[in-house]
């Protein structure tokens, strides 16, 4: 007993420009670590959460780390317990994917105690319930790239399936966080039920053009594919300044830029750590010019997901 | 002078399903074959038309292969002019690009009697040209894949950007084509112009898992990608025995079945000869079961494209 693990998983983007509700990445940077402990008896309790200035339900049954830890154990039939520390180490409500990070991190966590009865793969489910806590909806975009690591298209939910996009080696993002918050579910509550025919065909060539640049290395087509022309043009009206950020992100150089999930945090892509630097640096000037604080990480496409920074279990 | 020179020119398949106004392959049969031959003097001439029942008109200004050959023959300021006699072997109205083919074979073949100028990507505007004639607007859809041969994507009209997806060396294609005829023009005039957003978002995940599924040759996926929830369940109204034909293709092994182009051809993909065979002739059956006449091809995805039968030039 007392076997304790610590885990990163990181933060994600999900849409991805064109793929609303389909695509989305993992960053290296940032990420949440979540400290999961062995104990006797059953059940999930969180002792203690950092990072988070008190906004996050301490109620396991409301906490996304807690509800995702919870149904994993229900799952295999635990015989023991866990007590979970959750360190928040990057912003809430930002469009990066903050609370399929802290899910993540608790069940790779919880697989690894317990001796990993199952596979990166089959912890999704159980990811994906702390996100229907926190979202309302059980989203994989933002969880399937933060569990398998790199590109992950969400093909269908019913059954779910999730392919894994290879893509360049060179890829960089950039997210500048405007200081804002944005819930999920008020972004989602301004879109249009029904849109044009016609833009959903743009739309989707461009889904399609994203895809096959990604997997030929085709950095021109892959630029010319980050096009939304169905969720941005509504979403981007939340953001301050998101125009003027985004001609900043392609002016430096950088491929496209769009709304890392539903905002309020933009992303852009460049074909190396220059360029997405020096995109960052003219993103976050027109922000500051604004008078608005923002963030800034710069990080390569994360290939690998979560990891388990350091472990007791023998 | 006194050039001649024969080409054939293939059908295709277009839209695949989940990929409307975007995708398209080729064929090797059927096909068009037009003969060109140089003559003094200017302009284009149509001087017979085989297989079309009468139904093509004779006017260059109006025929796609003499409208393809004349926008050429201006572009490139010929100093001679052309001969045409256009020989159709497939059906028109069919569903399977026939206008397509014969644009294509017409500028494939005036651009070889010229000594190639232009590469064969620079031949699709005048091939378009010929759509435009033939369904009211430009579509490349067809036009594309029959020019480029293989599995094309047009990410976008404006600017025009076509893109060669790479596809399995083992896909072959079932078509089957009922004895009726259905305009392009009609079938688009019964499309919605608005459509659910959640119907979009499940079919651009179904655009980015087929796209996925052909470039690593994953036939499970794209099986699973064939699934058109915004088009297919309006025009199949249209083609007799629909649903059972589909059932009778996936029943035989066939990966995935939808509407080719806007149909009354039905088109289905398999990972073998023997599989894409046996399901056609099963295919075949509900039809003659309702008392259609149909026609079958079973073709390879032809990755060439337009072949040169016969020339005497020099």
């Amino acid at each position: 007993m007392n076997e304790t693990i610590r885990v990163f998983a990181p933060a994600t983007v999900a849409n991805v420009a064109c793929g609303f509700d389909i695509l989305g990445f993992a960053l290296k940077q940032p990420g949440d670590e979540v400290v999961l402990k062995k104990r006797d008896g059953k059940g999930v309790r969180i002792l203690a959460i950092t990072g988070d200035d008190g906004k996050l339900p301490r109620d396991v049954r409301q906490n996304t780390a807690g509800i995702a830890a919870s149904s994993f154990l229900n799952h295999i039939e635990a015989g023991y317990g866990l007590d979970i520390e959750l360190h928040k180490k990057m912003p809430l409500g930002s469009g990066l994917g903050s609370s399929a990070a802290s899910a993540v991190a608790s069940v790779v966590g919880a697989n690894a105690l317990f001796g990993n009865p199952l596979s990166r793969e089959g912890l999704l489910e159980f990811a994906m319930e702390g996100e229907r806590v926190a979202c309302g909806a059980a989203h994989a975009d933002n969880a399937a790239p933060a569990l398998l690591g790199g590109f992950t298209l969400i093909r269908s939910y019913d059954p779910l399936d999730v392919i894994s996009i290879p893509t360049p080696d060179k890829l960089f993002c950039t997210v500048i966080h405007p200081g804002i918050e944005i819930m999920t579910g008020d972004a989602r509550k301004i879109l249009r039920k029904d849109i044009r025919l016609k833009d959903a065909i743009v739309q989707w060539g461009n889904v399609a053009g994203l895809i096959t640049g990604l997997m030929t290395s085709d950095y021109e087509l892959i630029g010319r594919s980050m096009q939304d022309v169905i969720i941005e043009p509504i979403r981007s009206m939340l953001i301050p300044g998101f125009q003027d950020i985004k001609n900043a992100a392609v002016e430096a150089g950088a491929l496209g830029c769009s709304i890392s999930g539903s905002g309020p945090s933009v992303f852009a892509l460049s074909r190396n750590r220059e360029i997405a630097g020096n995109a960052g640096k003219h993103m976050a000037q027109v922000l500051r010019n604004l008078g608005v604080k923002c963030t800034l990480y710069v990080s390569k496409i994360n290939k690998n997901g979560p990891v388990i920074l350091s472990s007791d279990v023998r």
